[in-house]
C-alpha cells in the first residue's frame, strides 16, 4: 500500500511534501489551526478557507465529554457537525488527560480520569480513543500516548516510553475504517537513548505517520529544537512528521530546519484573543497606547483580509472596548499569517532557498513583544 | 431644498420609501444593527453586507470617551475607522447620559456627566454634540433631547419637551456640514398633548427627519404601540420617521403598522450573544437540551448563511461550551432575519398586501420563547 505522504524536495534537513488524505491534500510543512471543541475559536470554516487551510486539529478530550461521541455520529461526523469539508486531525485525549493530574490513573489498561467539567468518571483505553476518533470520521486519529511533564526521572521517561508502546499496538489492532490515519507518538522526553527507543519500536509498527510528543511541555528553548531536531532525524523519510503543541514563528522555522512537516498549537489563537499580533517581525501587544493612532495594518508584510481592512488603531479600540470583534480578527490574522509563513517556507525549501528564508526571519525578535512603530 | 425621504406607497398607516444619504440609499421600513463602540458587536462590515445592511447605529456617549473624536477623525473619520462604507446614523448621547442618573446634572446649559468608565468629568451641550457627530462624519445626527424615564410627573414630562425644542433650535443652528442630516427627537411621554406640542414645536424647526424618542423605556407594549403611532401620525408625511430603541419581531410590525420607517435595537444582537434566536415563530432558547441533537436550522424560513451552513444543535453545542462561534453566528442570523423581515415587509407593503403580511406574524407567539421542536 502506498504511503500517505510524497516528498516532494528538500533543502538541508527542511523538507517539503504533500499529505494526501480523505478531505484533499495538504501541502507540508503545515500548520494546523487548533479548534478544540469542533470551532476554531472565534472563526469559521469560511475563514480558515480565506487562508487555505487545509486541515485543522480538533480535541478528543474534549469532544468525548462534550457533545459527546453518539451526538457528532448521530449529526453525520464531525465534519458535518461543524460543516468543515477539509481535513481534520484529532488528537488521543492522553496530552489533555494527563494534565488532569490529581484526577487521574493510570494502568496498562489505559488510563481512569474525572472530567473536568463535572467531575463524571471515564476512561480512555487504546481501543476506545481509537474507535472515537473513527467515529467522528477524521482523516487523521492520534494513538494513545503518556506524555510526562518535563522535568522529570528517567524512570518516569522510560515507563512512558513503553506504555507509549504497548498502547501503539492495540491502538494499531483496533482500527477498522481506512479513511482514517493512524499517527503513532513519539515518546522518551529529554534522553536521546529513550527517543531511539521510542522511535524505533512504533517504526516497527509501520505507522503512517509520526508524531513527536512530549515536548513544548516545559522544557528549554534550545531542548526543544535540539529533541525536535534528533527524533525527526530518527523518523523514516517517506513519512509524515508531526511536532506537536509548537506555534510560534520562531518555533515553526526551528522545527522546519529540523525536518518537520506539521505542527499544531493554540498560540495564534490564544494570542488572538488575549491581544498579542503575530508579525513576521515581532508579536505586538495591540492594546498598547502606541497603537491607538497607528494607521497601518498589523503586519505591513501580510496579505490578509484583516490587515487589508483595519488599522492597528482601529484593533488596539476593539481591544480596549473589550468588543468581540478584536479576538475575531486578531486570531484570522495571526493564523493567516502562520499560514503564509508556512506557504514562503514551501517555496523556499522548494527552490533551494531554505536557509535564506529561515535566517530573514530574524530570530531572536520573533517571540519578544516588539516595539510600536 | 428637496427633501431626503421619498415616500414611494402606503399601505394603510404601513409606509414603503426610500432614504437618500450621503453613503447611498436606503430603502425603508429599516432596522438599523447598532454598533454601539464603532462595531456591530462580533461582526464584520462584510457580514453586514451580506444580508444588505445600508445603515447602522452607533452612540456618541460611548465614542466620545473612547477612542473619542480627535482619535476618529484623524483615522479618517468613522466610516474609514470602522471600515464602513454605508450609512451611519449617530445617537445624540442624550439617552445614555440621562440613564447614568446620579452621575449627570442638567440644566438648559446642557448636561454635565461623569464617565461611567473612568469618572471624568464632561459636558454635552446641544451644540458640541453637533460637532461631534459632524466630526464623525456621520451620515444621520441626532439632536441632544431630555428623555425621561417612564412612569413619571407630568411635570417633568414638560420640563423635557420645553428643554428638547430649546436645545433642537440649536442644534440646528449648530450645523456646518450638509452631508449630515440632523433628525430632531419628539418627546412628550404618554401624553398625547405633551407629544402633540413637541411635535408640532420640532416640525416648525423644518428637520429633515424625525425621531420617536422617550419610548421604550419601561413604559407597556400597549403604551408604546399607541404613543408610536400616534406620534408618527403627527408627522410630517415627506420625512423620514426614527422610532429609537424598537427592535423585536413583534414590536417591529406593530410600529411599522402606525407608520414608523426606521428602527434600531440591541435586542438582535444581545440576544445573540445570550443564545437566543430570533425566528418568525418565535424567540428559541438555544442552549436548551431539546435542541442538542436537532439537525435542522434556526429558522427553517430563513435564507441566511448561517441557517444554510449550520444546525441548532452545532449553534446549541457552541453555547453550552462558551465557545466565542455561538454569539458571532447567533447576531448574524438575528440581524439578518430582521432584515429580512423588513425586505418583506417592504415588498408587502409595495404590494397592499400589507395586512395579510402582518396577521402572518403570529404576534402572541412572537416574544415568547417557543417550544422546541
Amino acid at each position: 500500500m502506498p504511503g500517505i505522504f510524497t516528498l516532494v524536495s528538500t533543502d538541508g534537513a527542511a523538507r517539503r511534501g504533500t499529505l494526501a488524505l480523505a478531505h484533499g491534500d495538504v501541502e507540508t510543512p503545515a500548520f494546523m489551526p487548533v479548534g478544540t471543541a469542533a470551532t476554531v475559536k472565534g472563526l469559521t470554516p469560511n475563514d480558515l478557507r480565506d487562508f487555505d487551510a487545509r486541515i485543522i486539529l480538533s480535541n478528543t478530550y474534549h469532544l468525548w465529554l462534550r457533545p459527546g461521541g453518539e451526538t457528532i455520529a448521530e449529526m453525520g461526523g464531525l465534519h458535518a457537525f461543524m460543516s468543515w469539508d477539509r481535513n481534520i486531525l484529532t488528537d488521543s485525549g492522553g496530552f489533555q488527560v494527563f494534565s488532569l493530574e490529581s484526577r487521574r490513573e493510570l494502568s496498562d489498561d489505559g488510563v481512569r480520569f474525572r472530567s473536568h467539567l463535572d467531575g463524571s468518571a471515564h476512561e480512555f483505553t487504546p481501543e476506545n480513543v481509537v474507535a472515537f476518533q473513527e467515529r467522528l470520521g477524521v482523516d487523521v486519529a492520534m494513538a494513545l500516548d503518556v506524555c510526562v511533564k518535563l522535568p522529570t526521572t528517567s524512570h518516569d521517561v522510560a515507563e512512558a516510553v513503553r506504555r507509549t508502546t504497548l498502547w501503539a499496538k492495540r491502538c494499531m489492532a483496533a482500527r477498522t475504517r481506512t479513511a482514517t490515519a493512524l499517527f503513532g507518538i513519539v515518546q522518551g522526553g529529554l534522553d536521546e537513548a529513550m527517543r531511539d527507543r521510542s522511535a524505533r519500536e512504533l517504526i516497527a509498527l509501520d505507522f503512517p505517520g509520526y508524531a513527536i510528543g512530549g515536548l513544548s511541555v516545559g522544557e528549554s528553548r534550545d531542548d526543544l529544537y535540539r529533541m525536535a531536531r534528533f527524533t525527526a532525524s530518527l523518523l523514516p523519510i517517506d513519512k509524515p512528521r508531526y511536532l506537536m503543541g509548537v506555534g510560534t514563528v520562531r518555533d515553526l522555522i526551528a522545527a522546519i530546519d529540523g525536518g518537520v512537516d506539521m505542527f499544531d498549537c493554540v498560540y495564534p489563537t490564544r494570542c488572538g484573543r488575549n491581544g498579542r499580533a503575530l508579525t513576521r517581525a515581532g508579536d505586538l501587544a495591540i492594546r498598547n497606547a502606541a497603537f491607538a493612532r497607528d494607521p497601518g495594518p498589523i503586519d505591513p508584510t501580510c496579505a490578509c483580509a484583516v490587515c487589508a481592512t483595519y488599522s492597528r488603531a482601529y484593533i488596539s479600540h476593539l481591544f480596549r472596548a473589550d468588543e468581540m470583534l478584536g479576538p475575531r480578527l486578531l486570531s484570522y490574522h495571526n493564523l493567516a499569517l502562520l499560514a503564509a509563513l508556512m506557504a514562503d517556507a514551501r517555496t523556499a525549501i522548494g527552490t533551494g532557498a531554505w536557509a535564506a528564508f529561515r535566517d530573514s526571519i530574524a530570530p531572536a525578535a520573533l517571540d519578544a513583544v516588539a516595539s510600536p512603530g
